[in-house]
């Protein structure tokens, strides 16, 4: 009986004085203590505490995060980008017309610049070619073999390896205090499906993105979805409201941004009555990583910031506020 | 000490028993104990012991259902019709032009057949005259506040008085064995989550359904979305699974409906590798609901129920099998 009391009394006490030790734990050791990480606990402390005036219903509890610039890099180039060449790449041999057809043309020669030159135009018909005319499940292993291999330009790290440390903490950190955490991103929504569930455990159904239409179809007596080479939406700017209404169909309590593609998002969010939270992070930290706003044409941060200073949304200063940008 | 010991005792005697107790209930006591219970049970506890052989990860438990003729009732006429034959009559006093424009001028001298003769383009006026040109918010409380007062003109009673119990039953039951349930519905999105929530315990961002196309816009200095007169996307028969493959981005374990519109999505469910049920509810109770199928012009059933005897899916006869259709 004795040694059945103590076990017992060894339970107890675990389950009264583990919590307390864990949550004595920094939740987010990549932030330094700065006046930014103090207000982030503040929020989520005041939401998510039982009697506290600003206290959110758990179901409620809706936190929404930008992808590119906001959860990994997106210098020089959006990743997804990327993957669009080396496919345009591998797929050269069976496309002999890419030999004269812009912007296939310059970019089989290595002219970026050339590509560029096509404007938006040929950045659609990149992605329509390498990114339609197949199932869904094709293309999602089509991206995760690539993701596998595929090394950044520049920091000739693996895409995966370029995500933000301090954000997967704050990903991990909302989900501990019953935030359900969100991706709402201008890239492809399958594109992201198929490594993000992994890198940020977000799973499919909280991911959302920019898509392209599919249709159903019969392939050798099997259903299948295949994707076809036509918009069907895109994510960005106004459209992130949209699509939160649409998919979500509730206002998110927390979202966190990076560019003017997330400005509507970040003001539909502080919109909402009771406690919400807008975060801009600001690219500051050149030697880290990459230091840009509003001159950039990847990720222009040039009518947001103004917004965020003039409302008080909390603005991260990746230099100044982070110990740590990548994970080890 | 011997107090603390009983105490401790009891709290682990509460832990160890209790959950046998509650296993030990029925989950389902609508239902009778047919083979079709029986089936939807098995399936459920083989993907849901750890040592089975057909167990499925818990975060690979999706559930959808379609809602009209699957979770409540869709005779005469689909729910959502007489919200707009209501919003119509309500309006007549400030759109005179609608006393000759059909099917407004014959609905609103109460000729039904005279509305149904203006086929899908007259339904299609209807829902744009009364389902767009407002923000989501107003639109969501003007249902809300439909759905408290109108009654079925044949039951009398208010719709949400008329979802299946049996289902409601089963909703809990794949819940508390760890499947998220979703509604993957031809009904309006929007429209749905202005009382799903509640009646079915199904949040908002597990609500998938036909919308209309929004805009992000300000007004009065403050962001609304508004609804737009333009189908965006119709979530039946084909639509179904696309939306699925979209919004979710995994396939269903387990897929529930009743009518040809399910088809698709009932087939790309049991398409997938690993196990995988299909439920066809054939509404068979003239008595205590509606017996139609493959002659009804509103949820029929045609082609899905030989599909479903040649494929050996899990057919539910709504007489046979439910001993109680309604809540009390």
């Amino acid at each position: 009986m004795i040694r059945a009391t103590r076990f017992l009394l060894l339970l107890w006490l675990n389950a009264v004085i583990v919590p307390v030790v864990f949550a004595a734990a920094d939740p987010l050791p990549s932030w330094n203590d700065t006046a930014t990480k103090q207000q982030v606990m503040q929020f989520v402390q005041q939401t998510t505490e039982e009697n506290s005036p600003q206290f959110v219903p758990v179901e409620e509890r809706i936190a929404v995060f930008d992808n590119d610039g906001t959860l990994w890099a997106e210098q020089p180039a959006y990743f997804q980008l990327f993957y669009a060449v080396d496919r345009v790449k591998d797929e050269a041999d069976k496309h002999p017309e890419w030999k004269t057809e812009e912007p296939f043309a310059s970019l089989l020669k290595g002219d970026m610049e050339g590509v560029k030159k096509s404007g938006m135009e040929g950045v659609m018909k990149l992605v329509m070619a390498t990114h339609a005319n197949m199932t869904t499940d094709q293309f999602s292993q089509s991206v995760d073999q690539w993701m596998k291999t595929a090394k950044h330009p520049a920091t000739e790290k693996l895409f995966t390896q370029m995500v933000y440390q301090p954000m997967i903490e704050l990903l991990g950190y909302l989900r501990s205090n019953g935030y359900k955490t969100y991706i709402v991103s201008g890239g492809g929504v399958e594109f992201m499906r198929a490594w993000a569930p992994q890198v940020y455990g977000i799973p499919p159904e909280q991911i959302i993105g920019s898509s392209i239409k599919t249709e159903y179809q019969y392939i050798d007596g099997k259903p299948v979805i295949s994707r076809l080479p036509e918009i069907d939406f895109v994510d960005d700017k106004e459209g992130k409201p949209v699509n939160i209404q649409k998919i979500i169909g509730r206002r998110p309590v927390i979202a966190v941004g990076n560019s003017d593609g997330d400005l509507a998002m970040l003001q539909w969010t502080k919109a909402g009555e009771g406690p919400r939270m807008s975060v801009l992070v600001h690219h500051t930290d050149a030697e880290r990583e990459w230091a840009y706003d509003k001159e950039s044409s990847v990720g222009r941060l040039d009518k947001a910031l103004p917004v965020a200073e003039k409302e008080q949304w909390i603005v991260v200063d990746m230099k100044q506020d982070w110990n740590r940008v990548f994970p080890q």
